[in-house]
C-alpha cells in the first residue's frame, strides 16, 4: 500500500492531519453549532418543488453568476444592498479562500485573533497566506485601541474578525471595525455567521459598507437557515469585491441545485427566523443554567456557549459521549463548548451535566 | 463608485478578466460542450425523490467523506475499483485546483500540451503553479517520445493530459501516459471528462491505475450524465491520492445535495448512457457531414467536434450567432469547435451552415 509520505505532496503539507470534528452518530449532536432543528416539513417542500424545477435544466451550465441567488440574499439582508453587493459561494469557508486567493496570498498576510474560527488559519495556509495571531483584551474582547494596535504592530494586508467570535461567542464591537479599517489599507473581513443569533437590536457591520470599499461581511445560511448540508456562505460588500472574486472563483462554482434549494429557502426567511427565537430561548436557558450548575459559561451572542470551571474536559467530554451526548472541546484549558439545541436535547444535557457534575 | 483597481488586489490579479463563456439565451447552445439532452423525466423524479429524503437532514453538516456517493462512483467505473481510490468534488475543476493545492503551488510546475482545456492553466495561475506549455506532434497528438522529451527538458511536478483533448477532441494514446509517467517522480493527471464519448474499446487510464499511485484519472458528470448543473467531478486514484486531497480540500465541501443528486444519477446510469449512444451518433454526423460542406473536422472521440477551413470564423459565429446557434472560437486559426447535440440540433446547425457557406 502506498502511503502519503511516498507520494510528491508540498513541503508544506508532510505531516499535517486533515481538518475535521469527528461525525458521530449520536442522540444529541451538539458539537459544531449545527442548527438541531430540521427544516420545517412545508419550507422542504417549497424546496422540493424548486429543485425539480431544477433539475429540469440541470445538463445546462448554471447561472455562473447565481443572479437570482444574489437577489434573494439582497433582498433578505436589506438595509439597501444590492444584488450587485452580494457574493455567494459553496460554505463561507470557499468565501473566505476566494478573499485569501483575490488579497491574500503568497507574499501576504492576514491578522486573525486567536481562539478563533479554526478554518480561518487552516485556509490561509491553503492558500500560502502568512497567518498573523492577534492578542485579544480581557474574556476575549477586542477594543478599538488593540485592534489599532495589532495592525500597526504587523500591517497586515487582511484583517479577520468574527462577529460573534466562535469558539468563545464574543461579540464585536462596531467600534472596533470602524477603528481598524481606518487603520488600514487593506480588506477588513467580519465574518458574522452567528448574526442571527444576537440580541435585537445588536449592529452589525453590514451598517459599515457604505463608504467602506474594504469591508467584507460574511455570512452563511448553514446556521439561522439550518442549511449547514447544503453548503450556502454569501457576503455583502462593495461591489468591486465581487468583481475581484470574480477573477479566482471557479467558474460555474454554484449549482444550479444550491442556487434554487437556497433561493427557495429565503422566501420562508420569517419560518427560519422563528426557529433562530427558539434556539436562542434555549442558548439563553444555557447561560442561565450553567452557573447554577457551578460552570462559568462566557456570554454569547451565537447559538452557542463556551463554559469554563470544568476540571478535566476531556473526561467530561467522554463521560457525556457515553451518554450519546456530543460536546466539543475547543482546546481551551477547562473549558468545553456545546450548541444550542432544541428544547429537549438542552434538557438532556443539562440534566446529565448536573448527574455527572455531582 | 469603486474600481476594482482601487482595492489592494493581488498585483498578479491586476489587469486580468473573468474567465467564462458567454452566457447567452440562444435557441441552439453548440458552445461549452453540455450534453443538451434534459435528464429523462423518471430519471429526475427519482433524483428529486433522494433530494426530498436529504432536505429532511440538512440542517446538519454533510458527511464529509461522501461514503455513498465514493461507492456509487466506484460501482459505476467498475474495473475493481475500490471506494477508496474515489474522490469527488463541485465540478472537475474544483478536483484539479485540490490537485495543484497538494502538489504544485509556489515553486512547482505543472507541465500541460496546449491546445487543451483552458482551465488547467488558469487554476495553476491561481494555485501559483508555474504553467509549463509543452509541444503537441502534427494534428495536436502527444507521442510518448514527445511526452518523454517534454518532460526531460521541464521537469514539472505535475503532468496534465487531456484523453480525449479539449478543444481539439484528439485522442490520447495509453503508451504516452505510461511512458509520462515512467519519465516522471510527479504526479500524473489524465482527464477523461469525455471518456463516455470514445469508441468502444477505446482504452481509458482507469486501466493503468494499478501498480501507478502517482497516476490520477479525472472524470466528471457534466457531460455523460447531463449533470453540469449540478457540478459533480470526480477522481479514480491511489487511496494516498485522497489522502492529499484531504488536506487541502474545504471541509463539507460537497453538498448533502449534491451528493444525493449524484448517486440518484448514477443509479440510472444505464439511461444516462443510452443518451451519450445518441450524441455519439450526433458527433460521428458532424465529421461526416462537415467535409461534405467543405470543412475539415479533427478526429473526436468526445461530443464535440474542432472543424477547420473557415476563412473568417468570426464572421461565421456572428452568422450562426444572427440565426441563434451558438458555438465557439477557441482561439485556433482558421477553426470553430462545435458541440454534437440532438439530432435537432445537430440538423439545423448543418442546414444553416450549409447556409451561410453557399
Amino acid at each position: 500500500m502506498t502511503t502519503l509520505d511516498e507520494l510528491p505532496i508540498r513541503d508544506d503539507l508532510r505531516g499535517l492531519t486533515p481538518y475535521g470534528a469527528p461525525q458521530k452518530t449520536v442522540r444529541v449532536a451538539l458539537n459544531v453549532n449545527e442548527n438541531t432543528h430540521p427544516v420545517p416539513e412545508d419550507v422542504a417542500d417549497a424546496i422540493t418543488a424548486s429543485l425539480a424545477q431544477a433539475l429540469r435544466t440541470v445538463n445546462r451550465y448554471p447561472d455562473r453568476e447565481f443572479h437570482s441567488l444574489r437577489e434573494s440574499l439582497a433582498g433578505y439582508l436589506g438595509r439597501g444592498i444590492t444584488p450587485e453587493q452580494v457574493w455567494a459561494a459553496n460554505g463561507s469557508n470557499e468565501i473566505i479562500q476566494q478573499i485569501l486567493q483575490a488579497f491574500g496570498g503568497p507574499g501576504r498576510s492576514v491578522l486573525g485573533f486567536p481562539p478563533t474560527y479554526s478554518m480561518h488559519s487552516i485556509l490561509a495556509a491553503g492558500t500560502g497566506t502568512r497567518w498573523v495571531p492577534g492578542r485579544r483584551d480581557a474574556a476575549y474582547a477586542i477594543s478599538p485601541a488593540t485592534a489599532v494596535a495589532e495592525i500597526a504592530a504587523h500591517r497586515p494586508d487582511i484583517v479577520f474578525f468574527c462577529a460573534p467570535n466562535n469558539p468563545t461567542g464574543t461579540p464585536l464591537s462596531m467600534e472596533t471595525v470602524e477603528a481598524a479599517y481606518d487603520a488600514t489599507g487593506g480588506i477588513v473581513m467580519v465574518d458574522e455567521a452567528y448574526a442571527e443569533f444576537a440580541a435585537a437590536g445588536t449592529r452589525t457591520a453590514l451598517e459599515l459598507l457604505p463608504g467602506r470599499p474594504r469591508l467584507i461581511v460574511t455570512r452563511t445560511m448553514s446556521k439561522a437557515f439550518a442549511f449547514a448540508g447544503a453548503r450556502v456562505g454569501y457576503l455583502a460588500a462593495d461591489p468591486a469585491i465581487a468583481d475581484a472574486l470574480r477573477l479566482v472563483r471557479l467558474p460555474y462554482h454554484l449549482s444550479a441545485l444550491t442556487q434554487a434549494a437556497a433561493i427557495a429557502a429565503i422566501a420562508h426567511a420569517d419560518r427560519m427566523l422563528a426557529m433562530v427565537d427558539e434556539i436562542k430561548v434555549q442558548r439563553d436557558r444555557l447561560l442561565t443554567e450553567l452557573p447554577r450548575l457551578g460552570y462559568e459559561p462566557l456570554p454569547s451572542a451565537s447559538n452557542f456557549v463556551l463554559f469554563g470551571g470544568i476540571e478535566n474536559p476531556q473526561r467530561m467530554f467522554e463521560q457525556l459521549l457515553a451518554e450519546d451526548i456530543l460536546v466539543r472541546d475547543v482546546g481551551i484549558p477547562n473549558t468545553l463548548r456545546v450548541t444550542a439545541g432544541t428544547e429537549e436535547e438542552t434538557s438532556t444535557f443539562l440534566e446529565t451535566l448536573g448527574r455527572i457534575g455531582s
